[in-house]
C-alpha cells in the first residue's frame, strides 16, 4: 500500500519522553479523507498509553485523540466534506460497520472491536494505528466529522473526547431543559459535562472536595457547587439529581451521591474503570429505584449531532495552547491537575 | 375511634412462633373499604418481620400482604368497590398522596414515606399496623385493588408482592415483545419474574446455579435454562440480555451477569439489600453502557395494571395451601427453599 512520511510526536518506551519522529500514512484510499491537522487536544489516555499505565501499549506510540484540521485530500467516493473543509476526528477510526451496535450507530460499543486513533490494530498498513500529535492523518469518510464554522479550531479539539464523552450520557438519560444534573469532579471531562448541560437546559451542579473550584464553576455555567465532603450540604440535595455525570478518573466512594439522586435518577461514570470501592450499597438504591451505570465516548453520529449543538450554543473547551515541543511538561502539569481544562497543541509547531 | 375486635395470627417477640391473637381494626371511615380476608400469601418479608431479622419490628407482630379477600363493607364516598365484591391488598395501606412521587403513582418511593400493610405506623389508631394474617382488614379505598373475575383467588394473593415487585420493573425498563430477560433466582419473585416477561412476550431464560431448576422453569414458561457456575454455558449468552431481574435475596456476586447483558442493557435487583461483594467492576459496565439498578414492589395503578394483565393473560402464582395454623412450620420449610412456589394460607382456618 502506497503511503506518505509525515511527522510526528510519540515514543518509544514507557519511561521514555515523548519526541519528534516519522510515522508513515496510508495515501488516501477511495473512502478516505487525509487531513493536515492544525490542532489536538490532549487527553489523559493518552498519557496513560505514552506511559503504558494500563499495561497494553505497543511501540512505538502516537497519541492524540482530538484532532481538528483541513481537508487536503479525499477519495473518489468521498462526499461528506472536500479539499479545505474543515474537519475532525476523535477517538475512533474504524468499526466494523455492520454488527447490531453499529447498525444502530454505537461504533463505541461495535461487536466486533473498534479501532482507536491510536494503539490500536492498523487494517490499512498493519502494526498499530498512530494518533494526532502528527502533520497528517488519514481517515475512512465515516468516522471524520464536520465542524461548525463559527467555533473556534482550537477549542474545539477537546469536543472530540471530552465532549462526546459528557455528551453522550446527558443524551441517553434524556437531560433536556429543566433537568437537574449534578457532575463530580472540575477537569477536562467535568467542565465539559457542565457546559453541555447547561446548553441542554439543565440546572447544574458541581460536587467538589473542596471550596476552590466554586468561582469557576460559576463561571463555566453551573448554577451551584456543592461541597461533597459537607454534610450538611449534601442533606440539603438528598434526593435532587435526575442524573448525575461522574467525570472522576480514580477508585472513589459514588455511596454519598446515590443518595442525592431522585427517584429512578441514574448515576453515570464516565472516568473510572475499575472496581467500585468502597461496596455499593443497594438499599438506597433500591428505596428510589436508582441506576448506577458506565459510559463510554459515543458512537459518529452522535458526535457530529454534539458538534453541531455546539455550534448552535457556541460551546467550546477552555484551553491552554501549547507547542508539541511542551508535551513532557504539559503530561507532568495533568498529573498535578494545573490545567484548566484542556491542553490543546498547535501543530503547526511540529512544521 | 371506633374499633371492632378480630381474629389474627402474630407474635409478641422475635423468638416467639406466631400464635392465635385478637386485635382491633377500624370501623370503615367514608374513604375505607372493609374486606373479609380469603387468602393471604406468605412472604419472606412477613417471616423476617415476625423474627426481627431487620431490627425494626414492633410487637405484637401481624404479618401478611398478599390479601385477597372479598368487600363487607364500604364507607359512603367510595366508589372503587361495593360490598361482595373480591378485592385485593398489597404492600402498601398508606402514603402522604401530595408528593411527587405519590403523584405520579410512585407511593412505594413516597417522599414522605409510605405505609406498609403491617408494621408501620397506624395513623388511625396509632400503634403499629397488622397485616393479612387475620379475618378483616379495613383499608384506605386507593390502596385497595379489583381482582380480575377469571383468576383463581388462592393464586393471585402472591401477585400483590412477589407479581408486582417483578412486574414494575419489567415495565419500567420497557420489556415488551421480542425483548430478551434473564431472572436470576427461582424462588417466589423468580418464578413470578419468569411467567409475567413471557406473558410480555419476551424471550426469557433462568440462571441457576445448578441443573435441578430446570425442568420447572421450561415448564413455567421459561426458554432456556443457564447454568452460571458453567463458564461455557455463561460465555454462550455474553452480552445477550436487555433486562436482567435478580431476585437472588441474599449477597451475591453480580459481575458474572452484567456480562451477559446486551449494550444499554440494565440488571435489576429485587431481592437484595446491603453491599455489593465482590465488588462491582465498572469496566465490563463502560464497554457496553450497561446499568445496575434496584427496585422496590410497585405503585397502586401500576398493580392494578398488573392484576388486569395477569387476568387477560391467565398468569396467577403456584402455590401450596396451608392452614394459618401452619405458618410456623411453613417458615421453617421456606427457610429451605421447600416450596414452590409460594404458600398462601386459606384464612376460613382461622375462624
Ligand atoms: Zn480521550
Ligand atoms: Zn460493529
Ligand atoms: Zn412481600
Ligand atoms: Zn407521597
Amino acid at each position: 500500500m502506497s503511503t506518505n512520511t509525515v511527522k510526528a510526536y510519540g515514543t518509544s518506551a514507557a519511561d521514555q519522553p515523548l519526541q519528534e519522529m516519522n510515522i508513515e500514512r496510508r495515501t488516501a484510499t477511495d473512502t478516505d479523507i487525509e487531513i493536515e491537522i492544525l490542532y489536538c487536544g490532549v487527553c489523559h489516555s493518552d498519557l496513560h498509553t505514552a506511559r503504558n499505565d494500563w499495561g497494553f501499549t505497543s511501540y512505538p506510540s502516537v497519541p492524540g485523540h482530538e484532532i481538528v484540521g483541513k481537508v487536503t485530500k479525499v477519495g473518489s467516493k468521498v462526499t461528506k466534506l472536500k479539499v479545505g473543509d474543515f474537519a475532525a476526528v476523535g477517538c475512533l477510526v474504524g468499526s466494523c460497520q455492520t454488527c447490531d451496535n453499529c447498525k444502530k450507530d454505537l461504533e463505541q460499543y461495535c461487536s466486533n472491536g473498534w479501532i482507536g486513533t491510536y494503539n490500536s490494530e492498523d487494517k490499512h498498513l498493519g502494526g498499530m494505528t498512530f494518533g494526532g500529535y502528527s502533520q497528517k492523518v488519514v481517515v475512512e469518510e465515516h468516522f471524520v466529522l464536520k465542524v461548525p464554522a463559527n467555533l473556534d479550531l482550537a477549542a474545539t479539539a477537546p469536543l472530540l473526547c471530552a465532549g462526546i464523552t459528557t455528551w453522550s450520557p446527558l443524551r441517553h438519560w434524556n437531560v433536556t431543559n429543566g433537568s437537574k444534573v449534578a457532575v463530580v469532579g472540575l477537569g477536562g471531562l467535568g467542565h465539559m459535562a457542565i457546559k453541555l448541560a447547561k446548553g441542554l437546559g439543565a440546572e447544574v451542579t458541581l460536587f467538589s472536595r473542596t471550596p476552590d473550584k466554586e468561582k469557576d464553576a460559576l463561571e463555566l455555567g453551573a448554577d451551584s457547587v456543592v461541597i461533597s465532603t459537607d454534610e450538611n450540604q449534601m442533606n440539603a440535595v438528598a434526593g435532587k439529581f435526575d442524573v448525575i455525570i461522574d467525570t472522576v478518573p480514580y477508585v472513589h466512594d459514588v455511596n454519598p451521591y446515590i443518595t442525592t439522586l431522585t427517584t429512578s435518577g441514574t448515576l453515570v461514570l464516565v472516568g473510572y474503570l475499575g472496581g467500585l470501592e468502597p461496596i455499593l450499597n443497594t438499599v438506597p438504591m433500591i428505596m428510589g429505584r436508582k441506576s448506577i451505570a458506565a459510559s463510554l465516548i459515543g458512537g459518529i453520529a452522535e458526535t457530529q449531532e454534539m458538534l453541531d449543538f455546539c455550534g448552535q450554543h457556541n460551546i467550546v473547551s477552555e484551553i491552554e495552547i501549547i507547542k508539541m515541543q511542551d508535551i513532557n511538561e504539559a503530561y507532568e502539569r495533568m498529573l498535578k491537575s494545573d490545567v484548566r481544562y484542556r491542553f490543546v497543541i498547535d501543530m503547526t509547531s511540529l512544521k
